[in-house]
């Protein structure tokens, strides 16, 4: 069991003029989730930018909106680890509003790896290589992206 | 030719501690796309607000990146409609860096519509229908999404 | 003790180029910041939009950048009310990170109210009304603002 | 003279549930100013963290709220230079709706100066400091601050 939960209440400046969540938010709640899921897992994003000068950047985004998240709901963010490589790492998503117990929205996030200084493609760092070939040895394997 | 361009330049507040534009921030260029193709051809997404209490609310969205935009990179969005319905459209986005005349990043959101009030789905409104049906007929239908 | 404490862990998509939070989110945590204060007090915000149909728009806002806070920090939000009237409402906040424990900022935010409507000013609504001044009945007064 | 115009169309993303520019956005528009009032100068930031390793972040910040930007209007960003030392420097804004010739909000920024390697304070660019001696010798001097 790998996906991990983080939570966030909704705020007015996450929200538009119909009152709900901004569509591109959705993306910075799967930011959340994968930082906490990267650090629950024991790697923190913060130390590999700044021990080991990488980043991982996102190649491909995407999100399937069901139902809107309004100000002041909590969101639930369900991550999980779906395909890796030695290059590439794909979170998906499912988003929840707490108290209504419905799913809002779902997505995937690609990352790659690059070096910070010249912004050149790298392997992923190995503690991260590390627990995703202890914990997730089936999903190894990049997945399809279209384009 | 249906294709519509906007500009935006990168702000510090758009920009992440790689130096790159964030990467939901994309959608929020696509966002700027599409009011402009609407206003140009004629069709104010504030009046539809106003005057029909309509709002056309995002069911999916993807991303592709290929190359970051950075701070004050001009970014070019080029914005066209590749399929629509009675109830649904569908853009497709490629964002260049002006000064680099490289494609950043590529994208699709489709819009449903829906009535301010109760949030029910509703039929795009007629001005919009018949713009799209004189302009572009040969893309009338539903553009297949995943999920 | 009218002062309430919120957290929030600093996101990728909150900070600038520097590696720093971007000086206008700190405004976004003195938002959680008062709806949070109003929540435990008894108060919803939410509610008073949907029920009442007033909303509390920001008259002037000021903050003093001490200490930057980062990626990954934890941002504690300290947020007391200095003074109210019957159609103002003045915020104080500390921003504090936790690891840290250093003052990273503070500021100030002043509220009126509005009915949702017609955008005209009104009193604050009666429910609030009443906490402030059981609350609080030796900050009544309006604080005195510039320009 | 030396007030600066910079434009700006308010987005969707940009409001709140009320249909006004969320209060953190102003700041936001002021930034899009004093980049602009710089390059017009002949000073570009992006060259100057690149090149100088220095950046110049904000210490104080406050806006006064007179009437509200909605969705689709047209921002008018009136910036100006008003004080200036060798380690400061001092923004003043106006904001106006293009479409109603109304002044929406006023402001200021005092920025300071840092190197990015280390944050510590650092005395203004000298390309900065000539055109400032050159463009406006009588605001030598640091705006006094509260707090």
């Amino acid at each position: 069991m790998t996906t991990h939960e983080s939570q966030y209440r909704i705020l007015y400046r996450d929200i538009d003029s119909m009152g709900y969540l901004y569509y591109s938010r959705y993306l910075d709640l799967f930011e959340m989730g994968r930082v906490e899921w990267m650090r629950e897992e024991g790697f923190r994003y913060r130390d590999m930018e700044a021990d080991l000068r990488l980043a991982l950047p996102v190649t491909h985004a995407k999100c399937q909106y069901h139902s809107p998240l309004r100000f002041d709901d909590h969101a639930q963010i369900h991550t999980d680890v779906i395909a890796w490589s030695g290059t590439t790492l794909c979170f998906a998503y499912q988003i929840f509003s707490q108290e209504r117990q419905e799913l809002c929205a779902t997505g995937e996030v690609e990352l790659g790896c690059v070096d910070l200084d010249q912004g050149r493609p790298q392997r992923l760092p190995k503690a991260l290589m590390d627990t995703l070939t202890t914990l997730l040895p089936q999903r190894n394997g990049r997945r399809k992206q279209e384009g």
